[in-house]
């Protein structure tokens, strides 16, 4: 059983005049943020707050990079040519180091966002895409990812540091993908349950999947959602139940 | 008379299917290239491609800053605050860096563009809210500007290197400031009349205005469109008759 | 003392993701509904929802125009020019129709929304650009807005139907302009004293300015916001006091 | 062989500040308009342009709706859920009716871009979604689709008058479909072997794919492309060609 663990959330979801997510108090709770890059979500004031909160309170900021979707929140596969993609990517990691940088910290690793994070467990081309894009940025920066997927072993093979998530509320197939969010039951809602289901996670390195399957999994930080309500409840109890053990929390991207 | 002169170019403004300007051939007769970042033109993979020919060539790049109207194309005033603006401003610069660095080079400057050039010349709020985004993203970044604007005045008293602009095909008021393209005679077309222009610029320091009077100037650089019919032609007839004076081209930022 | 009085609220605000105001229990309340269009909120999605709604509560559909600003949420003045403008608001009208068509109703009135309202009080460029367009789409449209304006002077002129409204919730200068957004005290909260004001704008056509001085009014409608907190308590507050003298609810609009 | 056919071409496609296309002289020639409504291409300006000197000509508008990506211009798949696209399918047609209407015309038939187009050809979902926009706005609407696509059978089934058309300029694969812009040899440029091409598809209801096998088709119009460097070229060799043989052009959708 680990000594410590890393918290990852989705954070700086708002847009404009539309609000989103409880970042505050998610803040207090996680010890990684995938700030929304203005693509799929977020803006540059969003973005810079954000940064700055996290800067704050010892939070690593990682970029939550997605499809350029905004009326799609970036949930809706898209086929892009791998060559945009990269580029988009690029764009969306460096002006949020833009933020980053502007509160004296730096983007430390990179998470695909909604469709894309999917896309890039299977799709080859479009998980090179998003590696190439972080390797041409910072050779340095790391990625977020679904253990199993074409995206890590990608990362992994071009010399990005990988590391490796597992999701405190959301359903598994028996293959280790996410059941898709259109699926009944494909996020769990009770703080209780979550709290559970990450203790075995973490102690076991278990996750029970929809099939009633057993799942293996070595996870180096857990994701715990934050526009989903009681979000910050099933945060709380995370932290509690595995507190309770004497687990600690901290980032896993290293510094 | 100087030595040498930096003439400056608008780069990089297609988007998507469409395509703007003679990117290549003005790479070829710049020296330094405002490079859109997106908000108002530019997409990703043309943000690439423009900084990839830039650095080739020792062009050096700018970004080319404007509101957040891709249907403007960023030449309609918009009433934004001053820090959201600001914010928006560092996103796009930090943006662009990105690719610069992937190139091997770096934003060396910022140039508002457009509306908002306009409204920095005269609008202290916006104006501030620029430079305030240029010192926050790199405290060694110039800016690019309209002699007498409270842009540059500003910039200056807050530590930013300032260089000033004067353009080779745009009429001016007797105020110093540029003719609205709303109205009739305010982009010049006429390769000898621009050429003529910029030689009395540099080597006189003088431009004629609309109303006949005579303005004094003392540009760092020169500005030759490329969204222009024509424009390809004007700046091949600066370089020939400037160039035949004895005067040299190159970046007026220093590295 | 009117027998009977309109309220309208501006709804179908929320875009994508992000869910924004009380539609439901407003539509409930409102006799017209100011629907947005998707320039600076709402979604086709929304619209139809709204629309649909709207119809089966016999509350009147209005198109709730606005610059295209997204991001900005339309608060931002925008200098379009007229012809662009006359267009952005003919497009946004004609697409909510097609919602209101599908759900066997049609749009009846447009009213400006955030900066373009204000701009329209003023501005005649813009004000006639808005005008043109409800003319060209459809000759027996209504206008909602401010007594006093160009906009309602110039839709007068042009043979457009057109109907006053007055604000529950936000504070006026003596001139009987809006007190902007961006001044404190801009927007009022308190059910009682807005149920307070309402009643003495429909009893004795009377709204007390921010100054103190007194503004005469004989408003057609009534709007009531539906994006602040205690939105839904307000315009609940006004019925009620409203509804104790005898005044009854609906649309200003004929059908 | 048929008296008279119909030539159809993807218009209005500029944006802003971007133009594309030879609409002016496109618009002499062919008899249907498939104009851009603002999702992938075209703005309110540009469409108002466009439905005008298609009605000056007595050229058919049609609505040409794609998916909501500007920066991709339609020609990436993106898997909207049905509802969503239905409504993004009304939105689109109402707002170009608007525009059709103000030129004293209506928009007589549907055309899917790009992606989309070739997404209906096989997937029910998006499919039907197309057609129930169509159905919304107006029963009377058509839709012109490709020859033994999912799309037109769904419209047939739901009462849709349907309309089937082959491509001037586009190869086909064995099966009948388009071959992927993607793919080299996708779009023909030579006007004579286009114009060789369509008397076949005419007179002899063959086409020939890119696998050497013959296809039997029965076209009610052909679709020649407006943005490819020759399209005029095209489109004119085409009108010359039929023409010779005593084929007349007009418009496949009656009123």
């Amino acid at each position: 059983m680990p000594h410590s663990i890393d918290l990852n959330s989705d954070l700086g979801e708002s847009f404009g005049r539309w609000t989103l997510g409880e970042d505050e108090a998610l803040l207090e709770l996680v010890t990684s943020a995938n700030v929304a890059c203005g693509f799929h979500a977020g803006d540059p004031s969003v973005m810079r707050r954000t940064c700055r909160t996290a800067a704050d309170r010892n939070v690593a900021v990682g970029a939550q990079v997605g499809y350029r979707d905004l009326a799609g929140f970036g949930r809706r596969f898209i086929d892009v040519q791998a060559g945009e993609l990269r580029d988009e990517v690029l764009y969306q990691v460096a002006a949020l180091d833009g933020f980053a940088r502007a509160a004296g910290v730096r983007v430390r690793y990179v998470k695909p966002h909604g469709a894309l994070y999917n896309a890039v467990v299977s799709l080859e081309a479009q998980a090179r895409a998003v590696v190439e894009a972080v390797r041409d940025y910072d050779a340095e920066l790391a990625v977020l990812g679904l253990p199993g997927s074409v995206f890590l072993a990608i990362a992994d093979q071009s010399g990005v540091p990988t590391f490796r998530e597992a999701f405190a509320d959301r359903a598994y197939t028996g293959e280790g993908r996410l059941v898709s969010r259109r699926e009944p039951g494909a996020v769990l809602r009770d703080p209780d349950e979550i709290a559970t289901r990450c203790l075995r996670m973490v102690c076991d390195g278990e996750i029970v999947a929809a099939d009633g399957s057993v799942l293996q999994v070595r996870p180096d930080s857990i994701c715990v959602h934050g526009d989903t309500p009681g979000a910050v409840a099933g945060a709380r109890a995370v932290r509690e139940v595995l507190g309770a053990r004497g687990v600690s929390f901290q980032p896993f991207t290293p510094r």
